[in-house]
């Protein structure tokens, strides 16, 4: 590509207009225009060093070590759905974050948005399981905070969750070290958890159930470290956007391009199923309980092994390679041996699914 | 007091009704039932020796010291009003839980739940705000979340932020410290965050306008540190249920009674006017840029001298007596040299008031 052309990724590009704009469902979509309101925004009026990091989480040097903080804010509809609900989501969502950091997890923090005649009992459910979900991980909500607004001034309950880790010495995940030549893993199946929420949603039922993936997957992320530590360029779970969104990123921040091989990635015969009769793309669909890695070629095979003797990690596969590429376009090789392009959605494919 | 009977404290406590009830606007006043709500449903699902510390933020040991985490959602109505905002007040609100704590603030992390529709300009205004706040305090925000939620299921804009920060070593402020001869210090006028809110959400204008005392406290708590550091038991900022509902926490976590003096409490006279007028008592009122200290009583005088030469402490005064009572009661000798009781309130004065 010619050097004085922009690159089609920046042409594409609507500034936003901070004048007369509103925020619409797509804001919050984890797709491009999510992207750009935190870029133009956020981003912009924030700005320092750490969220120019641009990861999923933050790293400070602290006496003692390097530490990442990472947060995230829960408005999942419905709040109770199969494989799981908002509490045990909010648990899992924010060590996730923390350890495709390569952090463990140390604390969480919890604040309660709770919607004025919201019933107790829902909540003491939520908090339940909010509690089983961190003592499995064993990783304690140490401080909260609870607000409650009138009726009609929120849904329910929405929960935002914090959280700290410590990085052990010499690790460094960051999105932006992909090279040309690495590969790309994941830990296991594309799309149960948004499945599951549509299919909740929508009332749908299936001969077998789809669960949501929801899953704390630091002892994964430990495991791999094990076996792949200093080959391991970056971690990432395809949460919101799925695993298009975060494939789209990481090439963004690498600066390079990703050759996915649709064959390899795996995806349950029943969610694939629904996927088309929700007329959605398991590639866009929100994971919970799922990861994926770039990692130096010679170490990737090793890697996989590792990740299937956990039982997170059972489907891992190799699904992917990181390419030379100015345009820093995703694409993918399709099970019938054509080729098509891995867009991020600019707008909201499914709303309020995490 | 006979140690056979229950104390009174106790006996008035109605039991949550986890099976039939719903959250009322009182579980988020920062009075006694949302300090129920807390005890029975959240910190009796998420039982740990950190919840347990009761503090307003969790401390814990890392490699190389001691450190404090804290979290707090903010629901304010309006979202914009005289002397802040809902972002300036999300940076100074966690900063200021931290530095309570005895901890220099390190970093701060911020979720946004807004409602689709909301004015790109205001989310972009609340944005700057925070950083404003965030740069002027030296605690910047190193990672967020955004989240979207359709029209009518959110209120414009909540935000939640976390914080953590590096405690000294030697100092340990904790609410259980609180001892008979103890003094209650207090850093200026109580009252003017909660009316500057109220007046602006009733429309009220006044000859001298009131304004949200919102600030970040931990360059003052740095000075009180400095001057008295280990005579200071603990540190607390009198935000939701004001400086009663704070004193009374403090009373039943130290196992002690506290008598105030009305008149040494700094209250400004337009504030003191406004709460007549609008028939709140400034000791239920929320403040944002204020905090309490107990301290030794040889330490007090002192204390009181350096915290006046800090811009945020001006108007710092000894307040009170930390006094042996097993029904752990906060009283007041009247400015008319009467007695009364201040008690937390049960229901909720100012709905949404941070």
């Amino acid at each position: 590509m010619d050097d004085t052309t922009s690159p089609p990724v920046k042409t594409i590009k609507r500034k936003l207009d901070l004048k007369e704009g509103r925020v619409d469902m797509s804001h919050g979509s984890g797709g491009r225009t999510m992207a750009q309101l935190i870029d133009d925004l956020f981003a912009a009026a924030l700005d320092n060093e750490f969220l120019a990091q641009g990861n999923d989480q933050a790293a400070f040097d602290i006496e003692g070590g390097r530490m990442v903080m990472s947060t995230d804010g829960y408005v999942i509809s419905p709040l109770f759905f199969p494989g799981g609900d908002i509490g045990s989501l909010s648990v899992h969502g924010t060590i996730n974050d923390l350890a495709v950091g390569g952090a463990n997890p140390l604390y969480l923090s919890a604040t309660f948005i709770v919607e004025e005649g919201f019933p107790l009992a829902d909540l003491d459910r939520i908090a339940r399981s909010m509690a089983a979900a961190s003592k499995d991980a064993g990783v304690p909500v140490v401080t909260g905070d609870t607000k409650v607004v009138e009726r009609g001034k929120a849904d329910g309950v929405f929960i935002s969750t914090a959280g700290i880790g410590i990085v052990p010495p010499g690790l460094e995940f960051s999105g932006d070290r992909g090279q040309p030549g690495d590969r790309v893993v994941i830990s296991g199946t594309l799309g149960d958890h948004g499945v599951a929420v549509m299919s909740k949603r929508e009332n749908l039922t299936f001969e077998t159930e789809i669960l949501s993936d929801s899953a704390a997957l630091h002892t994964l992320v430990a495991a791999m470290v094990e076996t792949a530590g200093p080959s391991i360029r970056c971690m990432r779970d395809p949460t919101r956007g799925g695993l298009a969104a975060t494939l789209n990123e990481l090439a963004g921040q690498s600066g390079v391009g990703i050759r996915l091989d649709e064959a390899a990635i795996p995806v349950k015969p029943q969610v694939e199923a629904a996927c088309e009769l929700l007329g959605l793309d398991p590639l866009n669909v929100a994971n919970e309980g799922k990861l994926i890695a770039i990692v130096a070629a010679e170490a990737a095979d090793g890697l996989v092994d590792a990740m299937r003797d956990h039982e997170l990690g059972a489907a891992a596969a190799v699904i992917g390679d990181v390419i030379a590429d100015d345009r820093h376009f995703v694409s993918m090789k399709t099970a019938f041996g054509g080729e098509r392009m891995v867009d991020w959605l600019s707008g909201e494919q499914l709303p309020r699914i995490c």
